[in-house]
């Protein structure tokens, strides 16, 4: 998703850079303080390359995008920086990220806040992305929120009013590791525990349950593309469920079951204000057939298992922000630490 | 438990008013900016008569307290209150609370406001006791905490910072309804709902647990106590497994495996810096044989499933407030309401 500009005319100062280092690629944004973009671009992360390199690059983007947005430097109050984890957010290191190799135990907050020369407020992308939700996304008129990220894993983010619940050691809103099987033949997650959310509801797990089932013999259009293929994608999963596959559409409404599992132990810790669901593997979304009958069902379980009130009340649906919602939650959370809290 | 107090000359202004509303007594504070009490006392809640009634007598209470501490009424700076939900917090409303039929859609918080003079902070009697515990208690040296009260039910509170998650619709740790159990034998909660950590780990599932293996047949010295009372109490069942009875042991212990299920969840979506174990089933606590296997076999199940880095990092330990800790935890809660955050 490209994100939709404003002009400078329209928009509204303080200004704020947000950055979202994804294993593929880095998007920053220059973001207005009702959370509007003035400018953007992203390149690729060459993550075997030095850590040094991309703060030089993400620099000269930084620099290139105000001059492109009409900016002076002065008007920028402060840069947000998300990164995959794991990570030490209170000493701003990024640690040892899977998808970035070249990136290890780096002090990325300060080495880009120096070579910038503003202040840098650290985050988890998915606590970045929940943000950018909360802040002018699905969730901009909730007090609280949580985000739920269903793509190759299952991450999170926890918002409950300007606080994104990072954790004392970044390890906070880590719901793709909640357990929501203790059986003895729960899946294992790539953590190495069982049971955990992940290992049921990321595009990885989605993906492995119905092929597991093709491989069991059961019956399914499926069939011919793994034979053709060797190996399913979530697209063609969704895509199957639409033209009505059976085998399919349940291991995608199973999938929404295991989901509302989580959800309703947030509801009852968190009691937010939302639930929204970001992620590539949205099933085409709330517009789409395939995609609205995985919310409904997602629902289902809450009012089933949820406590009656919360489930009436709670809104639950798809994030709206796409690819964007990183960079502009990242310039959130850099404004919200620049800004007083409210009492 | 009766306060340690201190005097007017070791005491630390301004000061604050913790009132803890249970269903049997309510237990009120005078208590300092350093969290010391310098005067207390309970009288009986009477919950089948008038709320209006309460609400006079806590006001005839504080200001007897007021004098007793030697305060003027100019020094005290807001009260706390604390009370069993359901109740709307944002409202400033006890609801329908199953233990003081009396007290039914009340605007307490105003009423207490309006009788005493001064703003009043409401709370769940939960949460301010995972405040008070915070403030002054077994997590005084942790950034965040949880606290679990194992009791008649299972209670609970989250603190982060100065916030204390108490949801959107006063629903926010909700610890006892984090399900623990997904099997078609599942335990039913008193909620209703399957699997509930409550239903494994209150006083009464304990006793129903280890009731429904006496009545199966199996050998134990509780056998005795069951037919001879037709009903057992937690401390029969702590003193059985201290005098060296198997079942009571074997119960104990799987409580605390189910204990641990529900702390590995909250290591994972909110990485506090302690857990604290509250309520009067602590086995006599940590320098009791019972009480200190319970509490290690919850660090064993979480050093099994949490990830590493936490389990390592994580305080587990029981609360050091006992009953002090809802009335504390209040005024703490009515002092946090009144200082400005901290940027």
């Amino acid at each position: 998703m490209s994100a939709q500009t404003i002009t400078r005319e329209e928009a509204v100062g303080p200004y704020f850079v947000g950055v979202d280092v994804g294993g593929t690629s880095i998007k920053i944004g220059i973001v207005d303080d009702l959370g509007r973009t003035l400018a953007y671009t992203s390149f690729p992360t060459e993550g075997e390359k030095d850590t040094a390199d991309a703060i030089r690059r993400t620099t000269q983007v930084i620099h290139g995008l105000l001059a492109t947005a009409g900016l002076e430097r002065s008007e920028i109050l402060g840069v947000g920086l998300g990164t995959p984890g794991p990570m030490d957010i209170k000493r701003g290191f990024i640690l040892d990220p899977t998808n970035i190799p070249g990136w290890r135990h780096y002090p990325i907050r300060d080495r880009l806040a120096e070579a910038v020369g503003k202040p840098v407020t650290y985050a988890n992308d998915a606590n970045a992305a929940a943000y950018g939700e909360y802040w002018v996304g699905t969730g901009r008129n909730y007090p609280s929120l949580v985000m739920i990220t269903l793509g190759t894993g299952v991450g999170g983010g926890i918002i409950i009013g300007d606080l994104s619940v990072e954790g004392e050691n970044s390890h906070g809103s880590e719901i793709g590791h909640i357990a929501v099987d203790y059986g003895p033949d729960a899946r294992m997650c790539p953590c190495g525990q069982p049971g955990h959310l992940e290992a049921y509801a990321s595009a990885t797990a989605v993906i492995a349950r119905t092929t597991e089932q093709l491989q069991a013999g059961r019956a399914s259009s499926l069939q011919a593309v793994l034979a053709q293929e060797q190996k399913l994608t979530g697209l063609q999963i969704s895509q199957a469920a639409e033209a009505g596959d059976d085998l399919a559409l349940e291991v995608i409404l199973t999938t929404a079951d295991y989901l509302a599992r989580g959800i309703v132990i947030l509801m009852h810790t968190i009691d937010p204000g939302a639930i929204v669901l970001g992620g590539a593997m949205n099933f085409g979304g709330s517009d789409h057939p395939v995609g609205k009958q995985f919310l409904d069902r997602v629902k289902q379980g809450v009012d089933r298992h949820a406590f009656p009130l919360l489930a009436q009340r709670i809104a639950i649906d798809f994030a709206s922000l796409g690819g964007d919602a990183g960079y502009i939650g990242a310039a959130g959370l850099a404004r919200a630490a620049q800004k007083p809290p409210t009492p």
